[in-house]
């Protein structure tokens, strides 16, 4: 008996059943690998199978929408029960895949536009949550227990044989095509556009299955572009204490930074006050981080020597081009991202995360989940942890290490640094500070077994507000953390509630720094700080290399 | 002004300049991409520069053994300085660079039997130990800030175009090539054979400068290994109360192994003891693992229905390609292995890492460094530390979290299982219980910022002797904790030091339980239980598929 034909060859089998309703389905119009956008359903009704895992690629940018729209257009009574697998559940099909009976379950990271709405399907009973993971988390299970049996991904070019070119998008791309296609998967490639030969090969061939081009270019999604324009004077301030508090305290060389206004405060607060406090050089050396346009005047300073990111963004390839020396790119001159392995950066190679929440409890667990809403975590858990495998000492991590353990009787450890960056009131005046989070009523409501947690309390060593930098390292019981958050609450009713006399003690003890303790003038946290105050100032920055997107053009 | 002309793109330009030198050093000799094995030494010396980062593989498995050892040839009149990155160091030629001065700074993960050696050359000064990394932390930083400027890698084949076949052996291949490649470094790679087609596509020809057949193939270590008939019967007893106090106590579906007898006795005593306590299909289902001869009779009682490799295994070959439906193999029916992936998943979708190691002091801090030789700690780290990101729930996960909160006021968090099982007494009578680690002295002696741990105490959750197990997860102060340790330390100095009236009160709280107080009948710990006796066991359970090396066909 051949191999092949075994009892431990099921999956070979199956595939090749799969392949052979493909080529009977599909007759002639089967060319090769290449199969015409017309026949797409076909393909898929002939390809899967209820029950099916299937990893749909899609993260907050990248987005395979013309399979994921080809998916809502299957027959539920042939393609059912399917487990999807996506990194972000960002457009309406991804839940129309559920409406429609066609999926059943769902494993995934974020889910930012359509929480709302999962929320709903959820509790109708028509979707089944297996579990929220951070990304590089849920690529480890495609290794493990989740692994897919059809992968439909997005490429910029294939040829006919196959190969991929993903450029500067290559993002989740690699991890899902390697675990689909050495388990005996198939995997299916949406592309831009089919070529005779590609700028550079970012996937090989005969890891995928079929190849069609799209009627459109995949949809992806600018998101992390902050318009200098919109950001606060409070937001200026706040990126002064960062980096006088924290930045230089610490001497961080390589970090992440979240998404968000208060981070682009500090990217373009780097040429100018940093540099004024002649820290160029020995902060924000080297970093894990998508190519942020409000990075440009950090990099054209000379501050940023190296980058790699996890994915693009739109309006920085030829900018990215001209600027090898800094980002990772290819032979081509584009950019080769990867998720995955800017993940394993964010969490072994950086000595700071940075970023913001939506809600902080007394003991620092924060959690951007609301009621009504499963938005998920995306790579935040995994940025925003310690990272206790970790060996290799730096000056930011030992020193961390130290305060954790200074007075305790415990091995020398390093730590990460994991800021939480907040202002004491959200949008509509909603307080950031809350004495229980809104996570454990939503974890009751979906059935979940532990409420979720972007960041645990454990984990966060600082939090930074308007009206200071709490350093939770130095906390030394359960009530010296309460009052060092409370003291930094503002006006919040958890603010409101602070022990006065504790917080000056902590105050005293450096546990809590306020601006003025940094030797901070508050009167020079102006915008005219930043080192390019609106979108043209961002272009002009890059010698015109940056080319923002179309909505972000408003000069 | 071109971009690559600009002062951008200086790594570009340099990249450049090192090709014209190769391609003017060896003229008619360079075919393309092929060089001659007789001219490798021209090459290298065309392309290194005084001071660049080099990366060259080997892990604990396959090395790069013939360019490690042209490497030893080179003039360091002309090519010195160069900041070695070596996953693991273990052939004699990875430190004869330094010893003759080629090579000046070292940073690595292992360094198995090369650490006495490496320990004297670093105390004579010739060699500068930047860090100690587990695995993907060193992967990890090839993206940050230590990109190789060449990458000195090995293959089974490749063809003319450069593009390699890894194969089974594929191993950090993919890591360390993506990381060169992006950021304008040249991978050179040393095959077994140039062919013209590829039985199939491991990493892309555009990866890849310079192919070179060597004149003998790559060297590779069969390191997981064990032949079962050196399994004693207190190792047999060790697994008993493994299977019984942990697997089955907190139902552990997905995990990884250490290297050792003690973990080979629990994977030849799945099929037996486990399945007579109706284990199967309950436990050790999914594994993050090199393909264990030992865990042959388990995948045969289909207890395992999957592996996901770090590398392979010298003789599985066959065997593999005949059991696809539980390794990830390729259309060509050999494994494709990833460390860099494995070591995700090792962290991130496993319930439990179950491991060795040789020193144990009393906060359950565990090391393998001993005075004079600088081991290093490979991959388990990485794997033995709680991944703190993670946020998808398992039975296992869920239990050890409660464990560990229980009576606290703590928000609700999983937690890994990292389980230490050793015997109380090592070879020639050394105590595996110490009150203070080598480690230390260690640290001292080389100038670390601190002492080289493997696993920290606070990370370990169970430690496992002939005597019991300790469930440190349960004990609720320092005090406890030493004594729980203490409690299973046997006949050790640390074990006789033990608080008798606290230990007994430890075992009646379940914090300690012996083999007695797990129902374990200690006559039935025989060698009976082990599913093969033998390496001949093995090849029998296997249908013949198994081919052991030499070293190991003792029958």
């Amino acid at each position: 008996m051949n191999a092949v034909e075994g009892r431990w060859s099921t999956q070979q089998r199956n595939r090749g059943e799969r392949l052979a309703r493909a080529r009977s389905a599909l007759g002639a119009e089967l060319d090769g690998k290449v199969v015409q956008a017309t026949h797409i359903v076909e393909l898929l009704h002939a390809v899967l199978e209820p029950g099916d895992r299937v990893c749909l690629e899609g993260n907050n940018q990248k987005q395979a929408d013309f399979l994921g729209k080809a998916l809502t257009r299957l027959d539920p009574a042939q393609v059912n029960n399917l487990h999807m697998l996506l990194s972000v559940l960002s457009l309406p099909e991804h839940l129309d895949v559920f409406e429609k009976g066609i999926g059943s379950r769902l494993d995934f990271s974020f889910s930012g536009p359509q929480a709302g709405r999962l929320a709903k399907l959820a509790q109708s009973g028509k979707l089944n949550i297996g579990a929220i993971h951070t990304y590089l988390e849920l690529f480890s299970r495609y290794f493990v227990d989740l692994t897919p049996r059809v992968a439909l991904v997005a490429a910029e070019m294939a040829d006919r044989e196959g190969n991929l070119y993903t450029g500067p998008n290559t993002e989740d791309t690699p991890a899902i095509v390697e675990a689909t296609a050495f388990k005996s998967g198939i995997v299916i490639a949406q592309v831009n556009q089919i070529v005779d030969k590609l700028p550079r090969v970012d996937i090989p061939g005969g890891w995928v299955e079929y190849v069609v081009q799209s009627p459109a270019p995949y949809y992806i999604e600018p998101l992390f572009t902050r318009d200098p324009a919109l950001i606060s004077e409070i937001q200026v301030l706040m990126a002064m204490m960062a980096i006088k508090g924290i930045y230089a305290e610490y001497e961080v060389e390589r970090l992440n930074h979240g998404i968000g206004f208060d981070t682009a405060a500090i990217e373009l607060l780097l040429p100018t006050y940093a540099a004024d406090l002649g820290l160029k050089g020995k902060i924000a050396r080297h970093w894990a981080l998508n190519p942020h346009p409000a990075l440009i005047p950090a990099i054209e300073a000379g501050f940023v020597e190296s980058v790699h990111s996890f994915g693009s963004e739109l309006g920085m390839e030829n900018y990215i081009r001209a600027r090898p020396d800094v980002f990772f790119v290819g032979p081509d001159g584009s950019m080769r991202s990867n998720r995955a392995f800017s993940q394993a950066a964010g969490h072994y190679a950086c000595d700071m995360f940075i970023g913001s929440t939506l809600q902080i409890d007394l003991q620092g667990n924060s959690s951007t989940a609301t009621l009504g809403r499963i938005a998920g975590f995306g790579g935040a858990p995994n940025m925003g942890a310690d990272a206790r495998g970790r060996r290799h000492p730096s000056a930011a991590w030992l020193k961390a290490g130290r305060q954790a353990r200074e007075g305790r009787n415990t091995i020398p450890r390093g730590q990460k640094l994991v800021v939480q960056m907040v202002e004491t009131f959200r949008e509509h005046m909603a307080p950031a500070f809350v004495e229980k989070l809104d996570a454990w009523q939503l974890a009751e409501q979906a059935g979940m077994a532990i409420p979720p947690v972007m960041i645990y309390g454990d984990d966060v060593t600082h939090i930074l507000t308007e009206e200071g930098i709490a350093n939770l390292l130095l906390c030394r019981s359960e009530e010296e953390r309460e009052q060092a958050i409370r003291g930094v609450a503002g006006y919040t009713p958890v603010g409101m509630g602070r022990d006065k006399r504790m917080v000056e003690n902590l105050r005293d003890r450096g546990v809590i720094r306020r601006a003025e303790d940094l030797g901070i003038d508050k009167r020079l946290a102006t915008r005219d700080l930043l080192a390019a105050k609106n979108m043209k100032g961002l272009v002009r920055a890059s010698g015109g290399l940056y080319e923002p997107p179309k909505r972000f053009r408003n000069w």
